[in-house]
């Protein structure tokens, strides 16, 4: 069944990077309540505990004061590093007196979280997604909050059956659940690809695209556990010999717990083709958001129906086409378990 | 105190017979979801559990093609007994790929729904109800939503001394819960009966039958453990010897556990005289709602002291009216310890 | 940390005089429903616990005839001791037909309610605030409900050194949370003070005193455990021997909790000066109620962050000035386990 908790010794995307700036940022990430603000020092983003020492006051409440938090109840200043240096009510400022910092950077518009031990926090581990950031794409994004587990949505983003379906009219055309699926695990990396040929072009893809008739269409969803996933879509008329008129897109979802069964979903979609055309933009910026509000959809309908029987779930019948999403679960109990040992 | 479950080995109101039809309809019943629809071929009414065997989708989020559900996630196609016939992504369907269906069919007007072993499911258990669409009576009906256990409202219905107080100005009269009440049991049915005789018309009477002054006026509640109600009513002017002025109701009420503490109920309400006089049935139609709305209203206000309590519930003081509605508490019981047992 | 429980055998105010009248008057009250009206009688008030001893329904919902409560369900009759004197539906009242009425009396415009063991109801314990009702004082009030455990709010009040931050830019000025703090504990009862010499004037005293510029400023803070609150204020300009131009300011605040973790917020505020200028007291409910405000969101934005760790409440700093604070959270205990123990 879906894991009851996520691995803390992971990074997790907090932000996308334009929502961190000078105000204080107040968002629930994997149960903790945290602030994010960014530096005007050295312009980089900070995350804080969002709870004072003290009282337990959200410092999110308080106010940025060059790059110190003034906790709003008692005036309580905090640096960067989470500690603080000042309780206007006395002299003496135990080294008790300090807040917890978590490990944070920003690369390629995402700023990504470490919320467990912070000695394993190594950059190198998040994947490479560089299209976000890259001129030669262009793209849009948005956060979409979900009331429902993170793990559903992991697994719809690993599915690509789905399509036919649930996003029958834009994005999905008919036979696209019959055509074949491969799925191969790397490490920590699951990756679906669905390959199809001489299949319907969708009515999203021709708006946007302007492609019509027949195409063939790559589509390779890889997650990387536990909460990062790239969709890698193609598009060429069938059969034409000129590779030039391939479009292709990237689908960054950045799947993050926020507090008990509810998610925050980070979304960005870069396209390599009409990277100027601010019509194709906003057709991208509204259309694919329309796709993904439907596998929010998806998601909290099935929600509710599964905490509605906790903790006596109800059985599930996996198909063929679960072999990735069931992947998917593995990685994160393997990673749950690692925690648990170490 | 009140019974915390409710037995399944019973029949149960899942809708009015004109509410289920080519629409999907998604409805929690005895804490499960389920989905309901009719049926082209026979327009016999179907009931399956509202969970795709696979990922646990509401199937009433998909579509009905002919008398088939294809799962609005990944197309999988149930036949109205609940088998897969296809799944899109794959060529074998497994035997397991089915849900429940529950038995199911429809009389006088309502469908009737059975939640517990199949094999018990015997339609004769059902009473009689067929006033309900009879062409010599005129029926009205409604279905109101109920924020409280299902058996404040089973004992509100049989309990006819409230009348004078919670419909005070409408069916209730002073000196009604004065009348002498008796209360006899058989079987899995309380009958409790309070003939008044030489009492004054109520308002709600005088609008509708166009009786005024004193009355005779019977009235009999019968519950039919453990969701079902009919309540005789007659009137007709005190001494007049003439009984082709006296004036017939049944109200029919069926009360089914939804989810938690909440429940549905079923009404219908017939009547034996002007029943083609439109304007009676309008003041009928809105008339009868807005007094079962007080009983809604009297139950959800004790549910909300009751539960504030639980599991400790503070000690009640039963009266002699209550023998029926304690014999209904007895007979549910009793139904709950026979499943036990069995 | 925090009492997970309010001592029962104490007083709490559970209205302003003004609320109770002709009108039955539903609140909860540390956990148990409560029903207030005033007898026609005495003009005294009543209070009666919220529940029908029959079914529970709240009596709230019935009618006041005279001095007694009529429930609005099956007609019993309830006179201001709480004692059934009839049935409608029987003729027999059995002794064990009454409700739980509470000890309850009215002083200084506030009504106080015991919700414990009725014989040590004692009067006397309740300390003068006559300051409410004194035609030399001009009075403003108010109820403010709050989401929030009462604790949170009596440890706000006895802690001074928020005034700098929380309310800044109204009664809160710079330098006053470094002023030196005193406590000292008497009984039950906890007085924090912070005489103030030769500090900025706050804006909203300069609008309603009309002093401006250096003042010299008292402020003593007691709290009457487990529930009450008296803000002693006042300000004259530093250095000036007259001591006619000295304003004071009395501040009521009764903390009394209501249902889980929310709470009733009562106060009222008293002072000397300008006592029939109608502006200034205008100034007054709505200046004094906006700072109260205040503590209120501080208090529930704490709520929010705790709650989500029950039962592992996240560990806190205490700061010297949390000695009336913490000395506050002892006397609650202490009262707590006199009772268990009693």
């Amino acid at each position: 069944m879906y894991p009851d908790r996520y691995p803390r010794n992971q990074w997790y995307v907090a932000a996308h990077s334009e929502e961190v700036g000078r105000t204080l940022l107040d968002r629930w990430l994997l149960d903790e309540p945290v602030v994010l603000f960014r530096r005007q020092e050295d312009d980089k983003p900070v995350a804080l505990v969002n709870r004072c020492i003290h009282r337990q006051m959200p410092l999110s409440k308080g106010r940025l004061k060059d790059d110190y938090i003034e906790c709003g109840y008692h005036g309580i200043l905090y640096n960067s590093e989470g500690r603080a240096e000042r309780i206007p009510s006395q002299t003496h400022v135990p080294p008790a007196c300090k807040v917890t910092r978590f490990p944070l950077f920003e690369r390629w518009g995402l700023v990504w979280i470490w919320m467990g031990d912070p000695d394993k926090a190594d950059e190198s581990l998040v994947p490479d997604h560089h299209w976000i950031t890259d001129p030669e794409w262009a793209t849009v994004r948005g956060l979409l909050p979900m009331k429902a587990r993170a793990q559903l949505l992991n697994e719809n983003l690993l599915d690509l059956s789905h399509l036919e379906f649930l996003h029958a009219g834009s994005i999905g055309t008919e036979k696209i659940a019959e055509s074949p699926v491969t799925a191969d695990f790397e490490g920590t990396v699951v990756r679906v690809a669905r390959p199809m040929y001489d299949i319907d072009c969708p009515p999203f893809f021709t708006r946007t695209m302007g492609i019509t008739g027949r195409i063939d269409r790559g589509q390779v969803a890889e997650f990387f556990a536990p909460s990062f996933h790239i969709t890698h879509v193609s598009a060429k008329p069938t059969g034409d010999p000129d590779d030039s008129r391939k479009c292709s897109q990237k689908a960054i979802h950045c799947v993050t717990p926020a507090k008990g069964n509810t998610t925050h979903y980070f979304w960005c979609h870069a396209r390599d083709y009409k990277i100027d055309d601010a019509e194709v933009t906003e057709l991208m910026q509204h259309g694919i958001e329309a796709v993904f509000k439907q596998d929010v959809a998806a998601s909290e309908a099935i929600e509710e129906i599964i905490s509605s029987y906790e903790p006596d779930y109800p059985i599930e019948l996996n198909l063929k086409v679960d072999a990735g999403p069931l992947q998917a679960r593995r990685l994160i109990q393997r990673m749950l378990d690692a925690e648990k040992v170490g």
